[in-house]
């Protein structure tokens, strides 16, 4: 059984299951969430339910957190009865989330100044890869404190880079988002134009996913939007949350990104039709509804 | 031996591994050329050398071309002692050039008027595709004439898919192109934030490219521009003459890409360097020039 | 009674009153129109109906041509029975249609080389301009010829300018277009921001037009497009030929314009609603359309 | 003399000019800034200089601020010692800054709980137009309030619009800097279109100015941006200030203004290069930036 004591804090569609992981892992682990009753399983798995950030920090090694977006962070890790009010000198903090680099290097200067190391750990993966245990951990900060946080992540992940110090691992995470915001909108373009011609899309699918405009999106939602399937995956109003991440962060370093800034328009139609919460491979719709004919 | 004599019009960087391998696969080849010592290794193998694109059609059942642009294809095919003059009824053309679907449609009624099946049938894969017969060929035209040149076909390429009536094969080559060019829009502004942000960016290619995110763009293009590697490849000026088409095709059908149009502008800004002989993957080039610090 | 022999090909919603100046200002006047029916006005005033463009350019001392596109202008002045034909040395032939600046120079250098000088004048005003004889007329070519054709031009219009050798006249008319398609979505993304705030956007015109961010076409089409006055004006179909040859013309300059390349993909989305026969104010609803709860 | 006494909170490049243009005005004025040495000729004047902006309100009837961004009026409005500690039931405040329309509407809530209206109140024509008395000024509020007002905004505006509810005037003025940033890059667009053709930018610029393509850019910032005098005027900083407000308004409103995000994205070019204290008329360099041969 591991030696580190593991809290975490946050047990939403990610935290859950990774959490979940960690039990099965063998790591003894604390938890809190803000509507407790999502503890229930893991508890009934042998986790134990603190009642605040600070008592999860307080009974662990390396606490993780796992919310939405940068103030969510942090009010979890600087706030009132928060992780860093019960952290320790020589605790571990990862932040899972995905927020702001900039947000990231401050609240690692704050608990840095307390002796807590901060790795700053997005994933990627989606709920499936939470579940699996096969997420992508790219993570931002000191190598000691990620070489030993490193049993804890794999218990998590399959795909663990630590690329950088602090902040690294979020502006990395934002370029996965980059990448596959635009390789949606190649996805949707594609498929707009064949329906404009008239030509079968599942078929142009076909072809093209195997060759060098191939991509993991045309591959795996490519067929879901062809059929009109729009469930997440991942939410068309988490992508926004991200390309605005994405976007404040090219803003703060004066770095002009013309086609991320296009593609967050694009998801806005969506949006403004109540769509926040389809799947990403919906954005064909959002062309779709410019062209002739086949408004959706 | 294969009984359909083949003839091929047009011996570039593409056409002449193309026959190349025609001949490899035992087939009897006529072929054409502009300048016709580019047929010299071919003769020596076995090929027999026409006076112009008629003289190869009335040596073949089966007739090839493969040259630039849309043009050019109405010159080898409908001009002066091109392929309709020397093809009897019966023959097949199929023309691998990547064009108008519009005008392949119009060869094609042409062609038909005169008993001879088209096939339009753009290539993807390069000269490496092209010499090594891996290319995907995508292919619009009658069944029955997709099924009597299959042999044709794989003796030339790998992925081989009917994908709907004549003009059918060049409206999936333009759905590639759109995704191609967008996917490397991706891969430049994921490198581009990178380096403003000071993270390291063959660190991020290596997580993203094996997520979600991921693309075949990123995998083989993204190590290349990160080390300022730019020999083509697929160079700028042909991704524009790509894009060109693209962008007609969706004049005609009044269906907006502003995705497309975008990263048309983008590759525009390499042309104006005198960079249209670059790889694509220089597009990393044009983002970077306009962000700071980092100018190429 | 001015001394030039006058005559006019093209007798369109531009021509046609323009014609009529002509002979208001007491020149002699020849003309030609495909459709020999609509000159019926104009020769009841005295003007002179030839069987065919060489015919006009017989009669004539200085030629005019206003017609639609390129090809056409082509047609007219290089085809069978065409203007170079009917020209003498010592002619002048002016062509007041808005086409590619490099297909003018072209045909300037075929009429230079029969001794005749060609003036690109196209025109700007509308067809209330035509009738008030109000035009800008933007001029490339030869200084002397400029000067000798003034009093014809100042026939016409009111603001002639000669902005430099031939080609300049459609350069600068091409100008005109891209300040007129960037100005209308100025327009309306200031009209859709209003909306989408439940903001009255007849009193924002009121107050933006006033100062440094008024434009003729906020002052003039904002308040039609507020009120859903789609009436030309100038069509959504024309306009987008013109950011076609603005589009053109940037490629073989290798000039990147991507406001342009957004522009003509917004007024796309008219075009795929059937709807290229609006007024270009129509504008506004290519992104009301985008956004919420103000679909129309 | 007017018996409404006025307080005024930032005297900065604006609000100092305004703040004198009401003592012209024969008000009694408190004011207060930051750096209180800037109050020296206001208070030669006869102004009362007070020790916060608390104290400025409980001098005045109506309040006046004029700062940066939402925090700073959050910050003098909301603040320690801040406005609304010191207005009684009955003053009315005015902001005269630019900020978010929803930040408006948020401290205009805060102050009718105490009693107090509030107008917001952004103002355009930079310092000449704050120095001559000649701003547009674009009013949100209660009517009642706006009209109580009328005499104090006539002293340091000309064209003085009550637009609608709290918020109101924000909006306006993002509307306006929407107007004035695509105008602007139809400037751009169309001097560097002529550079690349060769065409003098300067005749393009008089015969466009005076038609439909006109605007009020064109007609100012045109012939200094030909002439690369890049002097303010409004600098590039400010811009891109206000286009970050109008894109989170957008964001809040779920309304896609892709024509606004691509210029703010421009505008980062020249920020990128240092260049964010020019006049926005150097925009034409970031695009002439990406052309050929005219590299500034």
């Amino acid at each position: 059984m591991p030696n580190e004591r593991v809290g975490f804090v946050g047990l939403g569609i990610m935290g859950e299951p990774m959490a979940g992981n960690l039990l099965k892992a063998g790591f003894s682990l604390t938890v809190w969430n803000r509507t407790p009753s999502k503890a229930d399983a893991l508890v009934a798995e042998g986790a134990a339910l603190a009642s605040n950030p600070a008592a999860v920090a307080a009974a662990s090694d390396i606490v993780i957190s796992c919310v939405s977006d940068s103030p969510d962070v942090e009010a979890v890790a600087l706030g009132t009865d928060g992780i860093l009010e019960g952290a320790r000198a020589g605790t571990i903090y990862i932040d899972c989330s995905t927020i702001s680099p900039a947000v990231a290097r401050t609240i690692a200067e704050r608990f840095r100044a307390k002796g807590v190391g901060m790795l700053d750990a997005p994933i990627s993966g989606g709920d499936i890869g939470a579940k699996a245990g096969t997420l992508a951990i790219m993570v931002g900060g000191d190598v000691a404190d990620f070489e030993r946080c490193t049993p804890v992540l794999e218990a998590m992940g399959k795909t663990i880079v630590h690329v950088g110090p602090s902040g690294s691992g979020q502006v990395v995470k934002l370029c996965n988002q980059i990448a596959g915001g635009l390789n949606l909108m190649a996805m949707a373009e594609a498929i707009t134009l064949c329906r404009s011609a008239g030509v079968d899309a599942a078929r142009m699918l076909e072809v093209v996913s195997s060759g060098a405009a191939g991509s993991w999106m045309l591959t795996n939602l490519g067929p879901r939007a062809v059929n009109r399937d729009y469930a997440p995956g991942f939410m068309v109003d988490l992508m926004q949350k991200d390309l605005r991440l994405v976007l404040e962060a090219a803003e703060e370093l004066q770095t002009p990104l013309p086609g991320s800034a296009l593609v967050q328009q694009v998801f806005r139609v969506l949006q403004a039709r109540g769509r926040g919460g389809d799947g990403t491979q919906a954005i064909v719709d959002a062309l779709s509804l410019l062209g002739p004919g086949n408004q959706s």
